[in-house]
């Protein structure tokens, strides 16, 4: 505690990135742990286009835990929200600003409050791992401030406990969540498998669908699973162990083929699993299956041949598309353009967000380049050159990315210094 | 043969039923024999309803088989149809009509040629096994013209040959095809659990939601999971074995409620298994999804918080929804024609076919009726009172029938005894 009780506020910001799964999570053995029933894989997106900002602040005048996400505040009495602060607090370190008069005891940080404001640069639960990316950012924020003096592997297993998934973008680039044998969760954590730039080339391309929150919670949704799906345990026990290896080394080897097969054949599996639960949850909707039509028709089967694009789908209708590189991601960017064009109020630069540079390999610089695309040559023999204009809100164009880190800039903390409250 | 080449016509008429899968057939562990890598369980529904009508004719004056399917000449060249009729030639006994000087020796039957004409009172290839009627009925018929002295389950182990579920058409009733182990496929056949009278009460609503044939063919679909799907043999070897064992028992004791939670479980576990496909199947379009929508919120899960109606979905859109009783079906209905009005260019008679009680029990007398529902109490809450009409092209009122029987008047004959050609 500070030698007197004076004013004082204490900071930290940070941003961390969401993550898509290549082989999914779905289906806890432990429900307040969050302990998993399978391994998972995912890459880690690049943070510039898809992360959660989080301030930190600590200050004796605050009087309870207080925390506004994208601007209003919210409760923090979850139970997930509450199990990383104690895991947290219970590891924090001595800390001291000598300048500022200072000195918070280890054991101190138990009496002292937290105000915490988060941001994300995409949409909330529309099925985007939003809460993968605030989650880790909390903790690794968090972390930060109370000088928590532990690997990312343990703060992953921090971050876990908040959102199973968070565990994930506690690192870059391509990450396996463990599921671990411990009771205790320690070993249930995230192991990086190969850091941003080993396959810079792929380039993905997320089609936002839509930005409700979705129907049914992926937390509910894999309960029900768990409990009804008879294909669940055979899923978790005897297939995924298999996948996760040819995935590691897929990546390993950067073998686009055995990676889009593994990719595809995961997601399509997960959405398996949660139709076979009762009753039946259907995280996909019409635009989704139009665009696995695409997908199915014009790319992966029949596009030169070979699987040129991987898809994704996770607990929502949005669709993520991974291509071996930018040709073939501006290839693809023109043809989801072609299906999918804008509705009659957007613009160019609110339909494409992130890396724009694939747009003008694309050729495109304006709504009229859209307008004006020509079907798909495959297009010609079996698929209708139907298009689907306003069906996609946007696209975000970008790739793999680095892990948490801390934002020293004052400019980039949420919360004022002065009054402890969101800026 | 006859004794001299006079130009006498020998003819038989039959009608057999279709069917509807309650425990799914889906994958065969031998594509030519067609033995599956399940046992399967199925309703017979009534002919009245839902039939195929086949007259078979054989002449020394017809120089090759010919076959007309609903008035239209199709090829007989199929594996399927070669190979149930060589199973048949190999099985024919001795005929003789003295009155007309007919005498065709067992080993006759080789020389001879068959004219077939069939006629379906529902339509083709959209998902309400057409096929299954369609070949019960061609062997029955032609078992009967041929003088084949087998019982039905050496004939459904024959009509197996031509469409795998169409050795279910065999017997009315609720009825088990037990897949057999031996290599010949012998004992792949089917066996009647119970008749058509065992479990009266049952109403049978099937919703038709486009008759346009179905993109992916049962045959190729189920070929391809077989092949590409890691889920399919643990549902064939662990899931189904146990779920025959409890259907039997729920169709044995008349027990709706696990009767219909094994039957939506298992129709969703089969749609399951096709999205585990690679590349995915999709038999269910959106429609469908809105019935499942239906059905989830309105009737399995809030009608007076128990299961009131069954659902399954073969391999097309359309929806088979199975209520315990005519009070449940008049409800049903009346929630169905809520939501699904017919489209502005149908009659109410030709938009509810089958057993039109059902309708009259509802209040339903015109379509003025149908236009006057009102939103169903329990969609006040959580379901939008959202119409779609046209999006059903119409019900059948239906429920459990006998199996085939040979139409011994001429009336019912198909084809000319004077021409041997369609009428």
């Amino acid at each position: 505690m500070a030698g007197e009780s004076q004013k004082w506020i204490l900071m930290a910001t940070a941003r961390a990135p969401t993550n898509i799964a290549v082989i999914k999570y779905w289906g806890k053995r432990d429900e307040n742990l969050i302990l998993p029933i399978n391994d998972s894989i995912s890459i880690t997106l690049d943070p510039d286009h898809l992360s959660a900002t989080t301030t930190v602040a600590v200050s004796p005048s605050f009087e309870k835990d207080r925390m506004w996400l994208n601007g209003k505040e919210i409760p923090l009495s979850g139970g997930r929200y509450q199990n990383c602060l104690r895991e947290l607090r219970s590891r924090a370190g001595d800390f001291e600003d000598e300048n500022r008069g200072i000195q918070i005891k280890k054991e101190g940080w138990n009496k002292l409050h937290f105000h915490i404001a988060s941001y994300n640069n995409f949409p909330t639960a529309a099925g985007l791992a939003s809460s993968a990316a605030g989650f880790a950012c909390l903790v690794f924020s968090l972390a930060k401030l109370m000088n928590v003096k532990e690997e990312l592997g343990q703060l992953s297993a921090i971050a876990r406990q908040g959102s199973g998934s968070a565990c994930r973008s506690l690192y870059g680039g391509f990450v396996k969540w463990t599921m671990g044998n411990e009771m205790s969760g320690r070993d249930s954590k995230a192991v990086q498998l190969a850091n941003e730039t080993h396959w810079e080339d792929l380039i993905i391309i997320v089609a936002v669908v839509s930005s409700r929150q979705k129907e049914t919670s992926s937390t509910s949704g894999m309960r029900e699973s768990v409990e009804t799906s008879s294909l669940i345990q055979h899923r978790a026990k005897v297939v995924v162990p298999s996948r996760i290896l040819q995935m590691e080394e897929a990546i390993r080897n950067r073998n686009f083929s055995s990676f889009a097969r593994l990719t595809c054949a995961d997601s399509n599996q997960f959405h398996a699993v949660c139709l076979d639960t009762s009753p039946p949850i259907f995280y996909m909707n019409d635009t989704s299956h139009r665009h696995d039509f695409c997908h199915r028709y014009l790319f992966i089967w029949r596009f030169k041949g070979k699987t040129q694009v991987a898809y994704t789908f996770d607990a929502g209708p949005n669709a993520v598309l991974i291509a071996p590189n930018r040709k073939v991601a501006s290839s693809l960017l023109q043809r989801l353009l072609f299906y999918f064009p804008p509705g009659p109020d957007n613009e160019l630069n609110s339909y494409i967000l992130g890396d724009k540079t694939i747009l003008q390999e694309a050729g495109i610089e304006s709504l009229n380049h859209i307008e004006a695309l020509k079907p798909p040559p495959e297009a010609k023999d079996k698929v209708p050159s139907q298009r689907f204009a306003g069906d996609v809100s946007y696209f975000i164009c970008t790739r793999s990315g680095k892990g948490p880190e801390v934002l020293m800039e004052e400019e980039h903390a949420l919360i004022s210094s002065q009054t402890g409250l969101p800026k």
